[in-house]
Order: structure tokens, then sequence, then C-alpha cells
């Protein structure tokens, strides 16, 4: 291997994608989704990559770093991290969605690290011809399951700078299991989630029944992000009981899913109330959760996630991986690292199939039986694809989208929409 | 790289080597010492090694773990661990050794876990070419610094087997002086650790003062072992507290430690009260140490140690690193590890210069200043010299020794001791 390879380059291209009406408890999903592609070159002419968020201060946040990361080897991932801890801070006044932990700047140190692992991975993998998998201690799978992530959903943007996505509304128990079938039917998985803090408890509790029937067996989920109060989340549990795998984060803070957890026998999920190593120290032992999902976008990376692993396994919580609006390099990060995990017990999200786009050669990832097998080849296992990069960034430059605003974009169907938190 | 390279083959070989008479709060060291060396031999001829404890239980345990990695991809880190953790018990009656956690029987499958994981370690680093350090993130540091580790001796075994090594008589404070001043004029170290819980607490502090005096600035560490009650260990602690970067676990158990804590200003130091991940877990929040000692032979390996640092990161803990007595291969994984880890914010323990054999091509290594360069060659960086492990695997066979017993030799030369622990 080449000892003295060093990076050389560091290029950060945001990219906006088509993305559809999706409703969620702080609105709505644009048409247009951002992430930023992250290439880190070697003298050598080799380029690993990464996906990460796109919105502007992250871009600005990766920018900062540029020199952090210059003239490191590839296999210098802790000197990269104790770079990008010791210089990295939170932005002021940065924007941030709430409900969405990987906005938040506080974070940045360690998203920043996750770009660069991800691309360093990237590279180590290719110099030393082994799948990134292998260098995160090899596969205990040789394929990751995901789960069909439902969204309620309208049949068209409000503003349609392209047609309507093929998936039709989503609103009513019937047009959700439909969404399911289709889901299901065109890429085989085998446990279902459903975003939910939308509407009324009641219809979505009756849309779980609705999925509960026509999916037999199959292991569901309800993710109100946090949109019940604890007296709703503790009404709704005994109705969600036989329903459903987990619930998760039906209502906002550690203390309040703390308290709903003594009056429910359903395993409490979270990625609002447990989101860094810091807030697990405090936050595990309350028995306020009973199942964590990573991230590793927003964890710190890969190898942070695995420690991450075994604090769940220590402290006894099931183990499941959340997902934002994603292509193709990031959901090949997630399988190499969900490959890596014994004790990943649950079915990953992805936002996955709500995508058509892709960055990468060889075009979508495909799912057999609802799982993605592991790549055996260098690395991460996919290339750019340079000329669907540049088309995605020129969507980016002219679709004027620069910070996710899911609030302001309800706000245009729904003028009174408050966007209060817990609003059910 | 060769992803269908298989594990084909495990050599257990104990060996014994001479050591010292070295005292401490169990007894006295016997005139041997016990590893075992580890190798694992891939189809195609390569072979990675590891050196862990060579007593009977643990022989036995690393032969029950055979199957579980054979026919493992060198790769297969992950696997390797699921199935120990899922096959190895805990050895009903096994000898332990009660102040020395590597000894544990607890920790049965930690302990392969790790012998497995350095040899499958120096195997992927053969591979692909890169040294050990390189696949656990890189270096931090180029050397890692260890510690002068200090014994009160005697000048000869009560049994003579072979002839007295060269360090003399170390009972008193100048010769505790002058045992320092040769270890360092000879390594070059530049901090220094007494083993204590030998001698009535007074002497000890005397050597400790006479260390301070003939060394002003070198860092100062006492380690009585545990064998020193708490009303001791707080009644020592003013005297020491200008003498000491450290306190070593003075006192037994997690709630004896954490009621020192309340009465010094000297950070607390431990390799007993906290000796697995899951101790850590209702360890680390009680605020009794604030300096963690990690092994990796009984943490579970280079990976579990990462993952311990990350731990310590978190709570707040100083790091530094435990020793037993090793040759050379544990020396290199130690190093290794060490220069992967940026919060292992002390110089490590070695009993290596107690040691005159080697096991290793080339005979013993160097150190430079009291540091051990980090080497750069692929895997451990060190190979077996099989006519040495010859030598030492028969004066295994002829030396008698099947399992440490410091206390049984002590008897010898005292028949009246009485091996109480705490003793003062």
């Amino acid at each position: 291997m080449s000892r003295d390879l060093r990076i050389a380059d560091l290029r950060i291209t945001p990219i906006a994608f088509r993305d559809g009406p999706l409703l969620n408890a702080a609105g709505i999903h644009e048409p247009w989704a951002l992430r930023a592609i992250v290439e880190l070159e070697t003298s050598d002419g080799r380029v690993g990559i990464s996906e990460t968020y796109g919105d502007e201060p992250m871009l600005r946040v990766l920018g900062q770093a540029r020199a952090l990361v210059l003239g490191l080897s590839p296999f210098d991932l802790n000197r990269m991290e104790e770079r990008v801890h010791a210089t990295i801070r939170p932005s002021p006044g940065a924007v941030e969605f709430e409900l969405a932990p990987g906005s938040h700047s506080a974070k940045n140190a360690a998203k920043v690290c996750s770009s660069f692992e991800v691309a360093m991975l990237d590279l180590q993998g290719q110099i030393l011809g082994a799948p990134i998998v292998d260098l995160l201690g090899g596969a205990v799978r040789e394929a990751v399951p995901y789960s069909a992530y439902l969204f309620f959903k309208y049949a068209e943007h409000i503003d349609s700078p392209y047609a309507p996505d093929a998936w039709g509304e989503g609103l009513s128990p019937a047009q959700i299991v439909a969404q399911a079938r289709r889901m299901i039917d065109l890429y085989g998985f085998r446990s279902i989630k459903l975003k939910g803090g939308v509407f009324e408890p009641a219809h979505e509790i009756a849309c779980m029944r609705a999925l509960y029937q026509a999916f037999p067996g199959l292991p569901l989920r309800l993710d109100p992000n946090a949109n019940w109060s604890l007296a709703t989340s503790i009404a709704a549990a005994p109705e969600l009981d036989e329903l459903l795998e987990y619930y998760e984060d039906p209502t906002p803070g550690l203390t309040g899913m703390a308290e709903l957890a003594k009056h429910t026998r359903l395993p409490l999920a979270t990625n609002m109330v447990i989101t860094t190593l810091d807030e697990f120290r405090g936050g595990a032992a309350t028995g306020a959760v009973k199942v964590l999902l990573s991230d590793h976008h927003y964890w710190g990376g890969l190898r942070v996630t695995q420690t991450l692993a075994r604090l769940c396994a220590l402290w006894d919580l099931g183990m499941s991986m959340h997902s934002n609006s994603h292509l193709g390099i990031s959901l090949m990060a997630m399988t190499h690292v969900a490959a890596s995990i014994p004790n990943l017990s649950y079915a990953c999200d992805t936002h996955y199939p709500w995508q058509e786009e892709e960055v990468i050669q060889g075009g979508r990832i495909a799912f057999e039986q609802g799982s993605v097998r592991v790549p055996t080849t260098p690395g991460l296992g996919v290339q750019l694809d340079r000329g669907r990069l540049a088309e995605l960034h020129a969507q980016y430059l002219s679709c004027g989208v620069r910070n996710r605003d899911d609030l302001a974009q309800m706000r245009r169907y729904d003028p009174g929409f408050s966007g209060q938190n817990p609003r059910f």
C-alpha cells in the first residue's frame, strides 16, 4: 500500500434532487431535497466519496474544515477526528430544523467527521482492495434489511417544477395500505414504518390497524415525531400495543418518554431524545427508550456508530437506523456499517424509495427482498457519475432552495398551519 | 487482497520465561512467568500472532475456542467476537488470582476475543500491507511513552534455577531510587510507577518522597494494589498529594474508592474496580475514579480498548494502560492501540524491563527516551523467532509452574504470610 499518499484536494458539491410532497410533523417536504457530495482526492488521483447534508450552514462548515483534512493520509481517521473536534464549533444563528437532529449545528463537528470519515474509508478500501465493511471488522450479515418507510402525502406539490410522482395521494388508511403494497411489491420490504405526527392520532392509529390487517405478521412502527403530548401518547398506547414492534418518538423530551415508558409495554424508540454520545451518557440509564436509531451522518461516522452499538449492547438497548432524504452513497455507507453490527436488530429506515434520481454510476441501487447486498468490491463499492453530479448540481443552482424549511412550505398550502409541537 | 483466505490452523504454545523476585500485595513473583503464544495460520501459509496469559485455565479455554475461529476470514472480527461471546463461558473452579483481573475466568470470552483479534489484525495487516495502527484509524503519535515500573524486590529468588538478575535488592528508599535511576538510564522513561501494597504505608510513602526528590518534575504514581484499608488510604492521601500524578487502587472496591475520592484531591486510578465494559457502565458515574487503566488482554482486544477510550472521553476520565509480565508481542499490540487513542493521556505501564528473554525475531524491543516507536511495517511489525519459541516452550515444560501463585511462593519465604487483603 502507499503509506505516503496524502489527501490533496477536497471538493464539496451541493446537489438538489426531486422529492415528493411528503407530510410530517413539521410540515411538508419541498419539491427539492438538498445533499452535499464530498470528494477527497489523493495526490495520485484516487477519489473517495461521501454524502451528507446540503443546507447552507453545513456547506459553510465543510468549507471551514477544508484545511483540517488536506495533507492527512486517508488512514489518519483518528487525527482527523481530533482536529475537527478541536476546531469546528456550532454555527451561531444557524438555520435548524427542530425535528431533524441532522440540522443541529451543535453536531457540526460530528457531521464533518462523518463526511470525511466515509470518504477516507472509501479511499482506504480502494488502496487496500477491501470493502469498507472489512475495515470495520467484517460483515455479520450478507445483506442489510430496510423497512418500507411510508408517508402521508399529497398527490402533487403546490408548485410543479416537474411532473407528479407515481405514488399518488396517501392520506386515508386505504391509500396508506396501497402505498405500502406498492413499496413492498417494488422492493420486497419485510417491515413497515409510518411517519406520523401529521393527522389526528385516531386517524393514524386507524392507518396502523389497516396495515396490520393488510400485512399480517409484518413488524410495524409508527413515528409521530414528537408531535403528540404525553397524555395523547399514553392514551394511544393501549390501541397500539398489539400493532407495533416499537413506538418511535411519540412525545418530546427524555422526561416525557420516560414517563410514557411507565404506561406502555411497547418498546419506545428514538432518534430525537438521544442523538449524541453525550446524550446517551445521561439518557440511556433512565429507561426512557429501549431502541436507539443510529444515523452515521450526525453521530460522527461509521466507527462512532459501532461504538454506539457497543453501548447499546451494554445498556441492553435494541438498535435500528434513522434516515433522511438521501441517495445511494449514503445508502451504501449505511449498508456497510449496518452489516458490521451484530446487534443492529431491526430493519433500517431509508427514504431511498422516495427518490428517483441518482448520482452514482449504474443508477439506482437494487433491493432484494427488502435488503441491500453488502458490497464486496473495494471501498464503498459505488462511484460518482460525474454527468449526473453536474445535472444535480445544476438543479441545486436553479431550484432556489438553500435550507430545508418544511414549515414555510406547509404554510403555502395552509397559511394558518401553526407548526406548534406537540400539536396533538 | 485475498478475500477468500481462511484461517486454517490455530496453534497455542505455552511458554515460560525468567522473572525476578518482585514483591506485590499478593506475595512474590515465582522464578518463571507464563504466557501463551497464539498463532493463526491461513490456508496460504501466512501466520498472525498474539500473546496472552499462559495459565492452565486460559490454555484450556483457548483450546475450547479453536473451532470458533477456524474457517473464518482474518477480516471476520465481528463474527469471531459474536461466536466467542455466544460460546465461551467462565470456567467453574478456575484458579484465579484475586488482584489480577487478567486471571478472572468471568473474562474468558473477552480474553479469547483479544487473543484472536490481535492475531487476525496481524494477518489483515500482512495481507493489506498496512501496520495494525492504520487499521485502527491511524496513529495520533509516532511513539508511545511507557513509565518506569518499579517493584520492591529481593536480590534473589528462594530457589535458583538460574543466576540472579542484575537489579539487586530493592527494599529501601535508596534502593528504590537506584532501581529507578538504572531503569531510566537504560530506557529513558519520563514517569515512574511504584508497585506498592507490600510494606507499611509509611515506608512506601518514604520511597515516593525519595523518588520525588531524586527525580524532580517526573510524574510519579503509587499502586498499593488495594492492599490499604479505606482509613489507611485516606490517612496517606495528604502526604501523597504533592508527590503523585495519580493514586492507583489504594483500597478495594468501588465503594471504598468513591469514599476515598471525597477525601483527596488526587485523581484516583484503577485497573481493579472497573475491569469490564459492564463494570464501566455502573462505575463510571460514581466519580470513584478519574483515570482508567486499560488492558487489551482482558478488556477484549484493541477495538474494545478504543471503545473504552471513547467512553473515557465521554465520562471525562483520563486513560492509562495496565500491564502484566509480558514479552514483545504484547508490547507491540499495546503500542499499536495506544498510538491510535488521542486521550491515552498517561504513559503506559509495562513490565517489559523486568524480562530478559524474547520470542520475536531481532530480540528485545528498544525504548527511545522511554517510548516505543510505532511500527510502520505490515501487521504487528514483529515476527516469531521459532528457535526462541521452542526454547521458551521447553522452559514451560520443565519449570513446573502451571498457574501463577504469588501467595504460595511468598509462604516459602515467610510461612506466616497471611495474604490477607487489605493488609494495611
